[in-house]
């Protein structure tokens, strides 16, 4: 997900034409990736840290983007 | 969100990046987009009904992929 000080000019984009097809009351949309990983034979515990260092230096880049995860079992 | 069906070269080459880098727990990836929006103006009901519309006319290809959508408070 871009920071909120980065500019996304394709939810803008997104956004300009929802309004041009009437939907006014769309205000402003932001536009980001999400990955969905399979993962076996990690604890939850080392599940934990390996995600947090694979979004940090695969998954997003930290000077633009933002990012959380949630483990689901 | 791509379908099951649907291949997903971007998630397998992040699923083969990660595994050159010795992630190997990490068995498959896939790749969605998420939006989020700002919605001023609309009941709970109303924007339930033209979420599903931006939903499945504008912001995603229903051939190919599938979506949800969440309304927060």
């Amino acid at each position: 997900m871009p920071k909120r000080t980065v500019l996304d000019p394709q939810g803008q984009t997104i956004q300009h034409a929802l309004s041009g097809l009437g939907y006014a009351a769309v205000k402003d949309v932001r536009q980001g990736k999400f990955f969905v990983l399979n993962l076996d034979g990690w604890s939850r515990d080392e599940a934990q840290k390996q995600l947090d260092r694979i979004s940090k230096e695969v998954l997003t880049n930290p000077v633009i983007e933002e990012y959380r995860f949630e483990i689901v079992e």
